[in-house]
């Protein structure tokens, strides 16, 4: 009996962990999503801003709109349980202690990419320049400090 | 001299190839993402809809229009070179070459997600249940047929 309690309870508690792990590595994946969504957005609106591809109006404000809601989304993704995580990531220790400096990043990739996404659908794509280096300048300052490079 | 342009050229086409390869394989990954994100959300609105956790018409508005913005996005993944990617995935060879229907399902997933993200703010949760279970009726029915299960 005692054995089956025992059991029972080593049982509990590494489902418990493991389920625990579970959820906090799906806030990494999480947020890693949505960079590798914003990024693939952005890329494509860059090569019609630099002349890569054609530029199109209409498709460059859907893809301006997906960056403005994306931006919105990382935050959440960022709880300090997944400091620890063991998946592969790019996040440096500093995010967990200079969290007010983060957030206003954050905040400021918000602002810039609904600016961009509201001066969109413009006919002249060098209109947007000045936007889209914006959102640009505010990815670059949060790497700068927040991702490890590879 | 003929050894070096040998090198040269099987250099270039082992880099042509590897980035090409590089380049289907983003749209999986791509697709993946959204899929993941819409998950998370729609999970998040679900334990919310049964009262698993507090209901919060602001969090359920915002998760739901973050559902409706990312419905837009996954039908950009679905190109037909990455049939072969050897990336795990769940497409089912059907999306392939049942296109019409596979492109009405991800629209009816764009409208029913609107309507959601249009309702959501309600006071009364219970106002958000035929909404919500049309979007997860959406999600299923695409499942069932292109979806493989693991």
């Amino acid at each position: 009996m005692r054995k089956l309690i025992a059991g029972i309870v080593f049982f509990m508690s590494i489902a418990g962990i493991s389920q625990a792990e579970v959820a906090t590595d799906d806030y990494v994946t999480y947020r890693q999503s949505v960079f590798n969504l914003m990024g693939w957005h952005f890329k494509q609106m860059g090569a019609m801003i630099q002349g890569r591809t054609d530029y199109d109006a209409t498709e460059f404000k859907q893809r301006a709109e997906a960056v403005a809601a994306l931006a919105q989304m990382p935050a959440e993704g960022f709880i300090p349980e997944t400091r620890d995580t063991q998946l592969p990531h790019h996040v440096k220790p500093e995010v967990w202690y200079q969290t007010e400096r983060f957030d206003e990043l954050m905040q400021g990739l918000v602002v810039s990419t609904t600016e961009l996404a509201k001066q969109a659908g413009a006919e002249d794509k060098d209109d947007l320049r000045a936007a889209f280096g914006k959102v640009a300048r505010q990815c670059k300052s949060c790497h700068d400090r927040y991702r490890e490079r590879m």
